[in-house]
């Protein structure tokens, strides 16, 4: 698959967010409701704040879902890209 | 057909997405929904980002339809194409 | 009739648009309801992407219509004019 | 009468629209009803579009009625000016 | 009183329309309705436009008002001034 | 207390309004109502128009209050802030 | 934890805030309501005003919660902190 983001976008996936903490605890599912993982596919010439690979979050509705070659991806602004992981 | 689009407009030609996915799978409609893919037909001389024959993904409810010649194509912002494809 | 438009705008003929496509094909009423076609009359000194005489395609609800000498025509902001025709 | 209108606003009076066309057919109200034209009596010093005599036309619900001298004129922002006639 | 209004502000003391027309026609309230009418009493040293003493027209429900010693005034911004009479 | 506003705002400590004029009438408490008086407790390192110690006007639901050390003060934007008294 | 954040914005952990005056005093639940205390954990390159150990004071439905190692944290704005404490 191969998508260049045009703008201030990023192309995400989605990550799965685990349903423990660290120390085990299992998180109930609405305190992880809010804000989403994925990790950045491409990103547009635009965009210098983040590269290929970097693990992210960003508010759960924000960006557009695109289907490329049958799976799902995020377009998102970098500007609703709240910081990088790790 | 001749159409110049004006300001940092293109005209794309809605392009029938594959009902199929690489593997074979039949998305549901529902899957398909959100956005949409075109083929760029013409560029405002104010567009630098893209060019004649670039599939494009963009917001399905972005830009005007226009009827030229009988057919239908999109006149859209360039700020409102998400990326280009291949 | 002598009428110069101020700011951004320029004054439009509306242009009746053909019922049949180039093949022949009669348009139903609601496929053609969208955009509007028109002939430029004149334009604002501030106005360098138009000139008298272009056809042009431009949002049905956009502009002001005015009547000068017992014609109707459109003055609409340069910006919401989509493209030239031809 | 002495008004000094401030920022990019012009002084207008409003001018009875004749209810005839050119070539003498009664134009019926509603026909009539969107645009209004007036004669530029006075002009902010920020203001270099318009002059003194000027007749224009804008929108029917732009500005702001001002009584002076017993005369009722309107205040209106240059940018709300569609044109100028004659 | 002493005021020293702060941004593009004016202090202003409103100024009591008269009733009559300068040949004497008595005006019916709700055609004074609109605008009003006052005195500027102090300017920010942001705003050029308008010194202490000016008769100025402004929109009736512009502005905020303060009481200042007992006495009613108008702190207003220069922007939603219409002009200068006299 | 130590408090350092950020970005464009000062920390306003209200000030009791006395609830008679200079000549000693009683001012009723709806004529009371709008705006607030207030001392500049702090002010950021981005506002010059203001320092410690001014009385200063303010719209009445303008700011955000804090509470710091038990006391109750208004953290506001210098913008808001119609003007300095005395 | 690692985060960086992106932007104007910065990481905050909450900070429980004492229900008690430095004199003693209880102080009401609703008398607490309307900002919140946190401490700077992490800050994006783009902010100056602020760095990590800050003692801060925020509106308390600004900003984004997120979870890393299973601990809460705002991800917010600098625009939209208004001071530091201490």
């Amino acid at each position: 698959m191969n998508f260049t983001p045009l703008g201030k976008r990023v192309l995400v996936k989605r990550v799965e967010e685990a349903n423990t903490t660290s120390s085990g605890i299992i998180i109930p599912d609405n305190a992880k409701e809010k804000p989403s993982r994925g990790e950045i596919v491409a990103v547009s010439s635009e965009v210098s704040e983040l590269k290929k690979g970097d693990e992210v979050i960003f508010g759960k509705y924000s960006g557009n879902e695109v289907t490329l070659d049958g799976d799902l991806y995020i377009v998102i602004d970098v500007d609703d890209i709240f910081g990088i992981i790790g």
